[in-house]
């Protein structure tokens, strides 16, 4: 729009460049950091700057970390012997939000992937089978999405973990809380039948 | 959530701090931010804070501006003597976004409000009413917001802009376009039908 100065214009399209920012909510936003004191404005980009300068990936686990070891891996009342396995950190941070897992992660950061030249040593797997060595792991939850690669990779896992003297889960896949079975997919039916249990 | 390393936290409650974003969607931009080049977070910092240092008020009208005059007041094609009165710029803007107005704006910076002590000496009109001298100006279009202030800022205007050999309009009041006549409130239907026309 020509009645914008250019200053304007340039921050609108940075903030549009954000997921889920579209130019109405763009130029909102600009608007409402034009109105903030500077000091306000400076300290949302050093928020922002530090965040970039500080997270690098946590030693065990490749969870996201401003230290050598995330939150969770220097938390010692997290048990170091039932590590659950996810694809991706915001995976873990889902798992986190319910607030019941007392364990720790092992983020593999993607899916094996045999189109896309994806193989086991481009994820974390390796570095996972030296962690179960390494505490004496007890259990493994794979937590991968139930999807094709999802699954292709909890199989593998599966193979993979056999020669160790570890339990292997996989998390239940079914109706979520509040689904409706008219608008639930046939394969997660089926495997919902599957995972049937007796009531308590 | 204690998962979460301390500058991711921050970032996010930083980003939650902008209007329309929630915890999801700040989360995901931050996740966003993580994954793209350092630079290209730098370079969104940049944009922000160059607004905020380069952003003044026109001299003219008061719509922002990186420069003395805004990118209206500063456009030959624009007409000095036709000037729409608006409220705040992002009325300018909309008014912009219709893209069919070609002559110049005067943004009052809000509406009188005697309750809050919000006087006419307080908003720009002074400053209007010497541009009407100034630049001869032939029409005021005034587009304050049909709100029960807005509409008291027009009545104001109305009466100052008696003295002056100039003519006065009110932007028009209806039923917007789409709009479904069962969900207009009875104010603007009486409006209507008192602004109706015959067919050209």
């Amino acid at each position: 729009m020509k009645a914008l100065p250019k200053s304007l214009k340039n921050a609108i399209s940075a903030l549009q460049g954000l997921p889920g920012l579209g130019e109405k909510s763009a130029t909102r936003i600009a608007m409402y950091l034009l109105d903030s004191p500077q000091e306000r404005v400076k300290e949302f980009c050093d928020a922002l700057l530090k965040m970039k300068q500080s997270i690098r990936r946590c030693r065990d686990c490749f969870h996201l970390s401003d230290d050598d070891l995330c939150p969770v891996c220097s938390d010692p009342a997290r048990d170091p012997q039932q590590i659950c396995v996810v694809e991706t950190t915001s995976d873990l941070l889902s798992i986190e939000q319910a607030d019941f897992f007392k364990g720790r992660y092992h983020v593999l950061g993607g899916t094996l992937d045999p189109i896309n030249n994806i193989s086991p040593e481009d994820l974390t797997i390796p570095q996972l089978l030296d962690r179960i060595k390494r505490d004496r792991v007890k259990e493994i939850i794979i937590a991968t999405n139930p999807t094709q690669q999802g699954e292709a990779t909890a199989h593998y896992l599966v193979e993979v973990l056999k020669e160790f003297p570890v339990t292997v889960t996989r998390i239940g896949v079914g109706i979520p809380m509040g689904g409706d079975l008219k608008y639930i997919d046939p394969v997660t039916i089926r495997l919902a039948l599957e995972a049937r249990r007796s009531f308590p």
